[in-house]
């Protein structure tokens, strides 16, 4: 993600804004499009074909991990590959720096920049993930995270593992989409509100915003196992990469430290829950977290120290919220 | 306090080493002077003499919220008086801008560092508190903490309040000289120690201290109401200051994260419980806390905005420690 730097913080929402679909030529201006990202913008549509693109996504970035989430519950993985850069990365782009001789074994890349610039020369905005790569031409076909994992549930349906849940069930969707854009300003975005502040007030203002909201959804959440009720859906995904970096990031870090995760029982207790589905689990990375936003954000933290707390092996109790669903 | 920074911090502990003692020719070479405050230095003592002297102390500072805690316990209020600078400092001085005219109405200072050079001119080391101030001549008589409060109980036994509890007892002493040692290398300093390493390795092992150190008192108050047993002595008031500025700024901070004091079960019982006595909760001042620590520092919080978390509010809750002591 890019982001801009003002007294307030706002959010560079402007992305790459082609889609991946099962049909050529469809809208961006669907319902699953209110409230997520904005009026219907020219764009290009992609077909679906298995073994086409990549998925580049690095675990430490909670727009990125959603992507790597929805990706493993609905079984995509033999179908989009997936290339993943490291926790850090300097002022120009995200590196391959995990891989073996600092490169993306597919793409051949060093630096994500390098998918950019094939698909827009001098890409001049952030270089963010996650980011769809269609492999032939090594280029970007889409940055636009709330369109990515919406598609990759709605257009690759053909593709998804037996019994995929229904991260988008009808019956809910309307309320689904209110709770998403609210978490949405308010949480996802409201962590990096207070990080990002300019000032005192900004900050304060921002603190109030996204307390809130963490005391709605704590309430919320003290008699629904999920988000939407007995199952899980989009929102949980998106809601959780926030709540996975809460404690170990955005307590200290970004100062949104009113209380810890670990001190909100209906959050916490989800939080543990959906830790404890391996497509969640296995897919959060506490280091890489840690790593990513204590060294890049050097304006935060010149030191570039990152502190060895908090003990993660807490995500491990029980959660006891089997008797809510 | 002040500081030296290195890659691992070392704290500079050179003080102006005077005495204010009952007795004129005392010694710095006693019992309690061992692990204090190093081998004997000349030094000049002074006499107890109510009205005499003034104990100059920030609520912000840890160092002298103990004096400002003693001065309380042993009801000195009436013999010495109290000036308190503000929360921040700039690089050069403690200054008076919580008083009317950012003048001290006895010393008439708007910097502590007058007092100093008024003793030693071009004092070229830290103007730190706490510092007793001699009024008749305006000039700083001692800087050194840890005697500072050994003294307020030894030599000023003649005006303590009828019914002042026993800080020091002489059947506990040398275990409790033991035990403040310890709390000092690695808690009280062990903090800075995290907050102030200048490379990830100084930091770990900071952090690796501080933690068996916490680990050794968390089992040490699980059967102990306070540290030396069923009475409090000098070595809680030691402890305690640490403990009350952990959450509001050693947690996120100085990065002292592996739990919150609120996640220690006797730790925080124990704070609790010193917190309810007036003369420890009254001078406990979060808020002059968090300013001091997050605006002073500018190298570890660059933007100088103050968290508004954790809630102070916990530190009302019952603690259930009567039932130990």
């Amino acid at each position: 993600m890019a982001y801009v730097e003002k007294s307030s913080f706002e959010r560079d929402m402007n992305y790459i804004p082609d889609r991946i679909t099962a049909e050529p030529g469809k809208s961006r201006d669907t319902l699953a499009h209110q409230g997520v990202a904005g009026p219907d913008v020219e764009h290009t549509t992609w077909p679906v074909e298995p073994g086409r693109y990549r998925l580049v996504a690095a675990k430490a970035c909670p727009w990125a991990n959603r992507a790597i989430i929805v990706r493993a519950l609905l079984g995509l993985q033999d179908v989009i590959s997936l290339g993943m850069p490291g926790p850090t990365h300097d002022e120009r782009s995200w590196t391959f720096d995990l891989d073996p001789g600092g490169v993306d074994p597919v793409l051949g890349y060093e630096r994500l920049q390098q998918a950019y610039f094939e698909r827009i020369p001098d890409y001049p905005r952030g270089i963010t993930v996650p980011a769809m790569v269609d492999v032939p031409s090594k280029a970007v076909v889409t940055n636009d995270f709330p369109w990515i994992t919406h598609d990759l549930f709605f257009e690759w349906t053909e593709h998804h593992k037996e019994g995929a849940p229904d991260l988008w069930p009808a019956e809910v969707r309307e309320e689904m989409e209110t709770v998403m854009k609210r978490v949405f300003t308010e949480v996802n975005n409201g962590v990096y509100r207070c990080g990002f502040a300019g000032t005192q007030e900004a900050y304060e203002d921002a603190y109030d915003r996204l307390w809130t909201a963490m005391d709605w959804l704590e309430e919320r959440l003290s008699d629904r196992r999920y988000l939407m009720g007995d199952a899980i859906t989009e929102a949980d995904v998106r809601l959780f990469t926030t709540l996975a970096r809460f404690d170990a990031v955005y307590h200290g870090h970004f100062k949104c430290n009113r209380q810890k995760l670990t001190e909100l029982p209906a959050l916490w207790g989800y939080a543990r829950d959906l830790y404890s589905i391996p497509e969640f689990g296995e897919n959060t990375d506490f280091e890489q977290i840690k790593q990513h936003y204590y060294v890049v954000h050097k304006d935060v933290n010149p030191t570039g120290i990152v502190p060895k707390g908090p003990d993660p092996a807490v995500w491990l109790e029980p959660h006891d919220r089997a008797s809510l669903g």
